[in-house]
């Protein structure tokens, strides 16, 4: 084996890919502004890769979807290879919708080309896709044969398709195209893959109104996106009649760019790009056409297939190729609309709060608003230990209705940081509701279950002079019910009073905030309080209370602080 | 929600990404020749994006694979954020190599600043990396400053990092670098970028020997990847000094470009890369180091990292992030080197055969050497109902060292098609195995257990005359033993005539191969022999025979045949 170090074996071992001689190069300058043709691949070059294929039953499944979310081009076989493979391309035309090309493939070998027609008899439109192999490696290695022997045997196979398609008079009911393929064209000689190809199109006679179709593709990517784009427009500026031609793209993803290669050479004059959904196919995939057009969407430009409900799609996708999509794979994946960190929560928080009017989505760290694609907001934010407190913040107003303060956002992700750390995972947004409630006395069965804590029983408050205010109530604490009385100003100052004539224990009131949550007669209080208890050493806590009456929400939100102070062994009673 | 297919709407809320004026574009006519400074910022970015994120363990056992495989720029934590990201920037700066130097991270806010700078006390080679988000979006929208106030906070903060590091008398042990990132670069007016960079270099002070870090993140992948690299070539012609500047990248991935983008921007003049193992990260991810490592390999370029035990790396990627790596990520994963297309086979198979003397690694459909990552070749050919003959044949020749005749190999593949179509999926290669040891009569188990089978029990070949053989032995059949005798030319047809004096049966010998297997003393002879049977109709069979001498391996192919005609009820005894 050779060590990854070893300098003088690479260079040996492992040749640059030549540069393309391409003087006025003129794609880098130029900007992608309108959607290609596409062709989907899954049910050919995707299906053929799969560990376990598809049954028959999946392909038909998989194929309506393909129509549903509007595929107008779709390889669905390679019919002369297996019965199944026929009768399934036999299903698809007779399933199509008039709109929509369906497309098999066969090799440039004649006996195999009768069966190949055959099975897209009576189609409404319909495409015959032919491929030979031009690279020097393969026609020297995989298939010893020259240059000549190639491209005759390409024109041979062009005409017999031509005689038994659109020159043939019964078959006048197919609008039928053609597709050639100079199978590993990104590492062919470029004047013999266009030479080829000339004779292609002298054999098919294409026109203006049905161009013949040369797909070039990159087989196994060999080179980074720029050379591919080079390639492609070398073939787009070398070729004749280009206005006769359809130049379609067919990237593998070997080297992790097939998206760029896509791009690029889209910039360098192809008008049709192949790729299956989320970038299935033989060894790394072929391009992943959902992120194609999610890319165009993000600029403007409408892809014309519907991703509006892509769960369904990752559903139909994952099922029929036993393959899950990559928790990052762009667009799809199940963590690209979330975000952990704390800057980056606090940044979306503020994106949203001021979205601007005229409908222009700029949000940080979102590209696309996750409901495009048929995601609700609740995924964005996840909390785990390392957020900072503008995530659970997020997920507290998004549950709860309650905008918290800053200083209670900090202080409770302390407490979701501890928890986090604990349980050494993200925790879910119900668990952070949870420990919300739990951390800030809120819920119900706390409150009415445990005697351990103090609730609030009944009180009222009355005004002895004009600027003072009266409370008298019962808590109860430890089954037994305490009265307590007290005055202020108001009723926080009052409610104070009273815990300091009873228990002794001064709270001071360092920051209060209050809003109110919903609408009509549903309306309630939110009350959000930080306290400071002097013992030995300063003591802040934060408390929270809710409810119709403004008053009680205040009261019990110094309850919520009295319960975590005794609950801590701050205070005893 | 916004459909997918409404026009208006979309353009409404997308803009398309304005194209960058650079009129003396030079970088698409750059070729890629060196390798890059890499900084893995897995422990960091990459861990902080993880719904669960690293035990302190996982990351010290991640951040010593990352020592060992040659990574010498480590980003390791956020050191004022937390305890934990202090103390595990201790141990990093404690164990790390003389060589390595740890990057950590810090806002441009003076009081985290110091405790930032102290969390690298002592450290051979340290970076300190400060970030401030520059573009207007995040400037308005996230923080409400003007430009001159980002500008200014950088440039305070930046002399603030001096005056702690190679300005401070008891520093001077160790070898600062300094890092700065415009964050959300690729979205921030260039010229502007360049101004922030320029005042922040004068209040640095970096020499040609020690050059600054500015890195140029795609915070959030906005474009296609030659917008990002005309980016990165407009701020490298237009800051000054650009001897003393190392221009560092940071993509994401959110449009499945980021190694494109990183590559590209190589060619416009970048010099040191940011990204995760397999691309870990926020979202889509950051860009993946082991692509753009490898990439750069299979150019016959060292990348200096030593990827030679793949497998190792894959593993602590996986149990330490909790994510897998996909089926069909580059170089990675499992999928990548397996072939399942009977063409792709039979290309791969003739690729070694004719592979080159010199060295030179030309296989089609493989860019890489498995074993250069440490990976055998028994994952390269897998066979699944959609595969052809090559496939099955190649996990023969690998298995058992049989390296089956072309009829053969099409007689034996639609056996295992017809066995992969009844499984519903792909066929492992001891299945394979075993289905060829069961369908030719190999296994031992077979012949010694199973008394419904022909089994040769002896026999003795003579020259009755100089040009005939006579062969007698005796066969066991459903628990008899048969006694037979036949003359002919040789072994095969003395033995023909056996059969045929004995049961009646002429078998006609169409084909026949032999070849060795192994060396020396445990040398065995392989025979594939097919046979016409005329009763009926005429019916074909493939038989094989392995022993030391080569006449019973003749012998026992001929039974292997003669026990598949029974078993078919072909022939009746």
């Amino acid at each position: 084996m050779v060590g990854m170090c070893c300098n003088s074996n690479i260079t040996r071992k492992y040749k640059p890919f030549p540069p393309v001689n391409l003087p006025n190069r003129q794609w880098p300058s130029k900007t992608l502004n309108k959607c290609p043709r596409w062709l989907s691949t899954d049910l050919r070059d995707g299906n053929q890769s799969l560990p376990d294929p598809m049954t028959v039953e999946e392909k038909k499944e998989y194929f309506n979807k393909l129509v549903q979310i509007g595929y107008k081009e779709i390889e669905v076989a390679f019919p002369s290879a297996s019965q199944v493979d026929f009768d399934f391309t036999r299903f698809a035309v007779e399933t199509a919708p008039e709109d929509v090309s369906i497309q098999v493939l066969a090799p440039c070998r004649p006996e195999l080309i009768t069966r190949t027609v055959e099975s897209l008899k009576d189609a409404k439109r319909a495409t015959v896709h032919l491929y030979i192999a031009t690279s020097e490696l393969f026609r020297d290695v995989v298939f010893g044969v020259s240059q000549e022997e190639v491209l005759e045997k390409a024109v041979e196979c062009t005409k017999l398709v031509r005689s038994l398609t659109k020159d043939d008079p019964n078959q006048q009911g197919t609008y039928w195209a053609y597709e050639f393929s100079p199978e590993t064209f990104s590492d062919t000689d470029l004047d013999y893959a266009v030479r080829v190809c000339e004779a292609v199109k002298e054999a098919w006679g294409p026109s203006e109104e049905n161009p013949i179709i040369f797909n070039l593709p990159a087989t196994v990517e060999m080179a980074m996106p720029n050379v591919y784009a080079d390639q492609i427009e070398y073939f787009c500026t070398h070729i004749s009649e280009r206005e006769k031609i359809c130049i379609s793209l067919h990237p593998h993803n070997d080297r992790g760019s097939a998206i760029a290669a896509a791009e690029l050479a889209q910039l360098a004059g192809a008008d049709r790009v192949e790729g299956c959904l989320f970038g299935n196919g033989e060894r790394t995939g072929n391009v992943d056409l959902v992120t194609l057009g999610l890319n165009l969407y993000t600029q403007g430009i409408d892809p014309k297939i519907d991703f509006s409900d892509l769960a369904s799609i990752i559903d139909i996708v994952e099922r029929c190729n036993k393959i899950p999509i990559h928790p990052r794979a762009p667009y799809g994946g199940s963590l690209v609309v979330c975000a952990f960190s704390g800057s980056h929560q606090d940044a979306i928080k503020k994106g949203f709060q001021k979205q601007n009017k005229n409908g222009e989505w700029r949000i940080p760290y979102l590209p696309l608003d996750p409901a495009d694609v048929g995601r609700t907001y609740e995924a964005v934010i996840r909390v785990n230990s390392q957020s900072g407190k503008g995530g659970a913040a997020w997920i507290i107003l998004r549950s709860l209705e309650l905008d918290l303060p800053r200083g209670l956002q900090v202080a409770f992700s302390k407490v979701v940081q501890s928890r986090a750390e604990i349980l050494g995972r993200e925790l879910k947004s119900q668990e952070l509701v949870d420990l919300f409630e739990t951390e800030y006395y809120l819920s119900d069965d706390i409150k009415s279950s445990n005697v351990e804590y103090f609730n609030l029983i009944d009180y009222t408050i009355t005004n002895p002079t004009k600027d003072t205010r009266k409370f008298s109530g019962i808590i109860s604490f430890k089954e037994n019910n305490i009265e307590l009385e007290g005055t202020g100003n108001g009723p926080i100052s009052s409610f104070c009073n009273a815990i300091k004539n009873k228990f002794g224990i001064t709270l001071e009131v360092a920051n209060y905030h209050e809003h109110s949550i919903g609408k009509g007669s549903n309306t309630k209080a939110a009350t959000y309080i930080q306290v400071n208890y002097t013992d030995d050493e300063k003591i802040t806590r934060w408390g929270v209370g809710i409810h119709e009456d403004v008053s009680q929400a205040s009261i019990q939100s110094l309850l919520s602080v009295l319960n975590n102070l005794y609950e801590q062994k701050v205070i005893k009673i």
